[in-house]
Formats: C-alpha cells, sequence, structure tokens
C-alpha cells in the first residue's frame, strides 16, 4: 500500500514537471531547439563506451532467461547503432520546425483576420517495448515539436535507456534547457503505467508501440487520449490489367524485403482472369526466398502444393515469411475482402486500369492506399514526412505514419481592429 | 439482468448497423448528400405541427417537475425554431464537401506521387444534453461530411429528438440513402451510454457536449477517442497602451451579448498603468446592463462598490452576468494568470502595442487568440469555417470549433509505376 502511494507521488511528480516545463518549450526558437538536438547526438556518440556497458547488463539478463535471439540482436547496442542513433537526430534537426507554421489564414467580411497556427500538443507520453534507439528517436521527435515527453520503456532495455535518457538530459541542459523536457519511468511496475494513465490534466497524448495486448490494456484504462499503432495485415490487390512483372517484383518486395514490419504484406489477392498465370510465377520467387505460402480453395486448385488458409489466416498479422493468397472475382471483391479482414493499415493495387486505380485510392479508407507500388513505402521517411514517431491506425488527429507536424495541433489567431459581435 | 443484456444487444446492433452503412456514406457525392440535406430541411417544415405536439409532451413533464422557466424556452420548438433548423441544414448543404479533398500532393525523389485525402472518420457518437435543435445540426453535418451518427440526446428533450430523427430517417430514405446513417437512442438509461463507450470497434469517435459531470462520465468510461467541449473561462486583457473607447466596447461586448455561452469573458485583466483611467468606465457601462463585479485588492481600492474575487472566482465560468477583475503589473503576469487558471478555450488581448500583439499571439496556447476583438468570434460559422458542432477545448484532432473538416480525416494515396523499397 505505502508503495503504491509512493509510486502514485512518482508519477505524478514526473507528470507534473512534464507540464510545467512543457510551457517553456513551447516557445522555444527554432535555433534554440536544433542546437540542443546536436548536442544531444554528440553526446550519444561520446558516451558510446558507457551505453555499450549498460546495454551489456541488459542483454546479460536476456541471457540468463534464454530469449531468441533474434529479440537480443534487437536490442543490442553497437557502436554502428549509437552512430545511428545521433544520426537520426541530427535528421531531426534539420526538418523545418512545424511550431509556429500559420497553415491557412483568411480575411472575414467583418475584416477579422483569422489564421490556423501550429503549436505543440504539450505532454506526450510514450510506452513502447521495442529497441533503445525508440529511446533517442522520441525524445528528437517530442523536443522539435516543442513537446516534452514521458518514456516508458520496455524492462528488457531499462538499463539501455536509462543511460540514453541521461546522457540526454545532460546535454540539453548544458544548451540552457529544463532536463525535465525529456523523463523515463525509473520504475518498471505495470502499476506505474496505469497512474500515468489517469493523468489527464498533466498528459495530452498518449502513444503506445508494441503488441497488441499493450496497446489494449493502455487503451482500456487510459483517460487520456491514445493513437494507436496496431498491426497491419496488409494486402496486395493483382488486377486482371495488372503488369504481371511488375506484380511480381512488387508483391516480392513487399513480402520480403522485410517480412517483420507492419507494412509488409500479408495477403495476396488475385484476379481470377490471371490467376492462372500469375500465381506460379510468384509462387515460384516467393518460395525461393522461403515464403510459406497458404491458399483458398481455388488458389490451391492452381498451385497443389500450398497449405490451407483458414478463416483465422485472413486476420493474421504473420510478421514473417508467411503469406495468403486468395483469388477473386474482381475489384468488388477485392475491396470487400479488405473492408472485412484488414486493419485500416496499407493497401496496394497492381493494375493498367485507370478506372480501378481510382476506385481503389478513392474507396479503400486505409491510411494508405497505393497504386503500383510496394505496401513498404508506407512510413513517414519514405513518404516525405522527414522522420517518424509510428504509424496510427486510429483515424483521430493522425492516420498513417506520424511525423513532425502529427506530434502539433493548431490554434485559431485572430487578428482585429476593434470587433464586437452583433 | 435480462434487461442490461437486452440493452448490450440493442446498442451493439446500433453500432454494427451504423458501421455497415459508414462504408456506403463514405463514397456518396455530394449531389446525393446535398440533396438529402434539402429533403431533410423541407421534411421537418413539412412535420411542424407534429414535432410541437411531440415537444409539448417533454414541455408538459417538465412543468409538473417545476423546472426554471429558461430552461423550458430552450426546449421549446417553436414555428420560427423548426423554419431555423431547416435553415441549418440547407446552410450545411451550400458548403463544400469536404470529402475527397486532396489537401497536398507531392512528388518523392524515385517519382512517387504522395498526397492527403480527406476522408470521413466513420462513425460518430454524439451525446448531449442540450436544445433539441442540436439533434437537426449534428445529422446535417455529419450526413455532410460522409459519417453515419448515432445520438444520444437529454431525456428532457426525449420525445422532441425521437420525432426529429424520425422525419430525417424517412427523408433520407426517399432520397435512396440507408435510415441508419442517423440514428438515436430509444433508451434513456446511462447504462445505454457505458455500452456504447465500449464498441472501439464500430464507433470511431464520441464527442460529449453538455455539463462537466457529463463530459467527466463519458472520459473515465470511453474506449473510444472523445473529443471534449469544457467549460471556458475566458479572458481579455486591457494593456496599457488599448485604445480604452475600443477597450470598453469590446469587453462590453464579450461579456454581456450573450452571457449564458462558453466564449463569453469571464475574466478582465487590467493592465495598473491603465486601471484607475479604465477601471470607472467599464465598471459604469457593465453595472448598467446589471453586471455583478467582484474584484482583486487593487481592483476594490479603485472600485470601492465591489465584491472580493476570492480564489475560485478566477477559476469559474459563471455563465451568467458576473465579471471578476484583477489589475496585473502587465503583459507577463496576464498570460501568467491565464495559464494558471485558463481554460484553454478563448482569450484576448486589447493593445496598441505591436509588440504586445505578438506575444500574447505566439505565448497563449487557447483555442483561440485574439488581438482587438471581442471573445465571441470563437464560433464556427464567425471564424467562417461554415458551421460547427462544438467547440473542443481537447488538443487533438480539433482544438477550437470543429467544422465539417474536423469531422474527416486524411488518407495517404499515392500514384507509383512499380516502384520497391530498397
Amino acid at each position: 500500500m505505502k508503495e503504491r502511494i509512493d509510486l502514485r507521488k512518482e508519477v505524478r511528480e514526473m507528470a507534473k514537471k512534464a507540464k510545467e516545463v512543457s510551457h517553456r518549450l513551447a516557445h522555444l526558437s527554432a535555433d534554440k531547439k536544433n542546437k540542443a538536438l546536436l548536442e544531444m547526438a554528440v553526446a550519444l556518440e561520446k558516451n558510446k563506451e558507457l551505453l555499450i556497458e549498460k546495454n551489456r547488463k541488459d542483454l546479460g539478463a536476456l541471457e540468463k532467461a534464454n530469449l531468441p535471439s533474434a529479440m537480443m540482436d534487437r536490442l543490442r547496442l553497437t557502436p554502428a547503432v549509437i552512430q545511428g542513433m545521433g544520426e537520426g537526430i541530427r535528421e531531426v534537426a534539420r526538418l523545418p520546425d512545424p511550431v509556429g507554421e500559420v497553415v491557412r489564414m483568411w480575411r472575414r467580411p467583418n475584416g477579422l483576420m483569422v489564421g490556423r497556427m501550429r503549436i505543440p500538443i504539450g505532454v506526450i507520453g510514450i510506452i513502447y517495448e521495442s529497441r533503445p534507439n525508440v529511446t533517442a528517436d522520441a525524445a528528437g521527435l517530442c523536443l522539435k515539436s516543442g513537446n516534452s515527453v514521458i518514456l516508458r520503456g520496455g524492462s528488457e532495455a531499462f538499463h539501455s535507456n536509462q543511460a540514453i535518457v541521461h546522457i540526454l538530459q545532460k546535454a540539453i541542459r548544458r544548451i540552457g534547457l529544463p532536463e525535465e523536457a525529456i523523463q523515463i519511468f525509473s520504475r518498471i511496475e505495470r502499476e506505474a503505467i496505469q497512474e500515468m494513465l489517469q493523468l489527464e490534466e498533466e498528459i495530452d497524448l498518449i502513444i503506445p508501440r508494441g503488441g497488441e495486448e499493450l496497446i489494449r490494456f493502455v487503451t482500456s484504462h487510459s483517460k487520456i487520449p491514445v493513437i494507436k499503432h496496431y498491426k497491419g495485415v496488409c494486402h496486395i490487390f493483382v488486377d486482371e490489367t495488372a503488369n504481371l512483372e511488375m506484380a511480381t517484383r512488387v508483391c516480392l518486395n513487399a513480402k520480403v524485403q522485410r517480412p517483420g514490419v507492419c507494412n509488409a504484406m500479408e495477403t495476396l489477392l488475385v484476379h481470377e482472369k490471371v490467376a492462372r498465370r500469375f500465381l506460379p510465377k510468384i509462387a515460384e520467387v516467393l518460395q525461393k526466398e522461403g515464403v510459406e505460402i497458404r491458399g483458398c480453395p481455388k488458389a490451391r486448385k492452381i498451385l497443389s502444393d500450398i497449405k490451407e488458409a483458414k478463416e483465422e489466416d485472413w486476420y493474421e498479422e504473420y510478421l514473417d515469411l508467411i503469406l495468403s493468397i486468395r483469388v477473386v472475382k474482381g475489384i468488388e471483391e477485392a475491396i470487400g475482402h479488405i473492408a472485412t479482414y484488414g486493419s485500416l493499415h496499407t493497401e496496394a493495387i497492381i493494375t493498367s486500369d485507370y478506372e480501378n486505380a481510382q476506385r481503389f485510392l478513392k474507396e479503400v479508407n486505409s491510411s494508405c492506399v497505393l497504386v503500383n507500388a510496394s505496401t513498404r513505402f508506407n512510413d513517414g521517411f519514405e513518404l516525405g514526412l522527414g522522420a517518424e514517431i509510428g504509424i496510427s491506425t486510429s483515424k483521430l488527429h493522425a492516420f498513417g505514419p506520424m511525423g513532425l507536424e502529427e506530434l502539433t495541433t493548431t490554434k485559431f489567431i485572430v487578428y482585429g481592429d476593434g470587433q464586437i459581435r452583433g
């Protein structure tokens, strides 16, 4: 009981400080913020050895727990990974400052000049389970967009994350910024997350990044708005008129270039009129890359060596070298399948037909819809946002990759000369 | 228990239908939607008598309960009020369709054309306590923006709201649209709201409009994102260099033109250097309009006949002919006061000083910040959005008046010619 009270006090104290300094961060010049970001990048690189040493503590604990080596690899900090973290922050420094941008301005009949100006959101809580470089990325993006951030990383990277934040805090203090701009939980208990999710007066936005279970936990406990980064059950529909050479290249890329990420293709929909020509071809190149294929009855008539795709396969985000294939009657059925089984993440059509291209773009309301391009392009860098803090699958506020702009909101500003309302 | 299960089933059924039809609504042409809106407007006007009769049922129940006559007035449907509801819907029909607008489009180095296209949010739940015309307004705005809507009005207007929705449903059915586009709760139990707030798979957004207690209830029970429309503790700061004639006119307008609304001024901050000249003048015109003034010790030295403003007064949204006045040392203290006691709604400065005007606009991060104009302009119509479904005081997604655009989100669309990721 006493412990729970201490924990509550600690979390509230963090949130209060974050809110206090957020007012100051909101009005920093871009120059000042960029200076701080460059200092952060240098500090990470200078402290390589310390970071690798702290990281070894985390890795040691995981080794004892006999965790899969793929997970160990993701968590490992090497000189190259640390260099990459620094480079990432430098890139954020090079991006334009979103704060203060007037996105539009117009004059009213009574002479009032009305505009919408970008301002920071305020205090952002980020709850994540992934690699320690998320810590540096998130800190950089939040600082550049004038927000203070409260980080809660996974227990498996506890020492690494603590060390990264400590280094970043010291760096921004040298530039004269309050170190409370970047805070991290020093406790690992899940109760601490629950406490944080109650603080709607202090925290403006929660971004959970991790498995479905974590996201559901956060959504159901939070009084604070949550932007979800759920799974990506991404589809490609190969239309009757598709250039099959292009379709093969794009599907191969979407499935195997990096199968473990949310914008990789999970289900391939093929027009029945080209199934007989296309399926053997795509199956051959995919199987050569080690992809396991599961198919609907029609697909299995053409590809005799593949497994059956069960109903649950159509909902599945494999994040692995597995692909389910369904033969469809045409674009209508393809769009219907996506509406039923999709996760609103990323869908593409491969076609040479103008009307089907436009129809697919219009009727499929996922966060990113592509014509004749790989689903792997649904990414903040690739789409031109400069950076991303994740890919939102919630429609509110941000839908798709969240860059610096999506870490701001807009207020109305009005220039008058004495107008009153009649 | 059985009843609770029935209620749950009923609410889920509504939400499921709303989601089903939302896919169809998302792709309606503006022509079709406008035709439906005009039919809705005509139908309300044609059914004037029926509406007035149903409204009498609500009023009768309130009379028995001995409710304040101001409340009765707000709920009363007269031929003029019904005409106004129809006119409101016609105005929405005249506004441009936000759906399908490509807000920006750019080319990537690899040739991909990337754009952001507006799409409807999907299914919107609106929980309100106010006048029955909100029912018609909300239905019109949601239809125009391609969303399906689930309404839950207050029990005091139950019969009126049911009748309005029934008329609107019949109207859109005549145009060939599904009547499930506009649904209203046929149950009054608060448990029904609780059930609705769990349905994150079906409903995309909840907008509560009403008292603080309702909004807190909704926020703490909802798994669905909520856009809050909280109170407005709006400030005007009269600077040292203000044109005092203008300041008087603007402050009078902001306080008395319609004291019961959220963008009326509740606290007046006056620069100490002009307090002696300005306070007697403004007090005279306000008191002539029946305004009760409460002041800080400095203000009370100048205005001997006013009450003391207590600490809680600075937090208060009076929604009445009451004003609290504080004398401040300058813009710094004014901005500090607003940061401490404000509700992020609307704040104005009256000044002739260029630097203070710009500083106030920059540093005050309320949803609407004005220079030399009345706080009463923070309103969707007045700012030029064409219409509004409320004024958001949450920073996520929409901050300030929510018009048609704020009832949409954007998806990324990508035109490629076979690009793959390297």
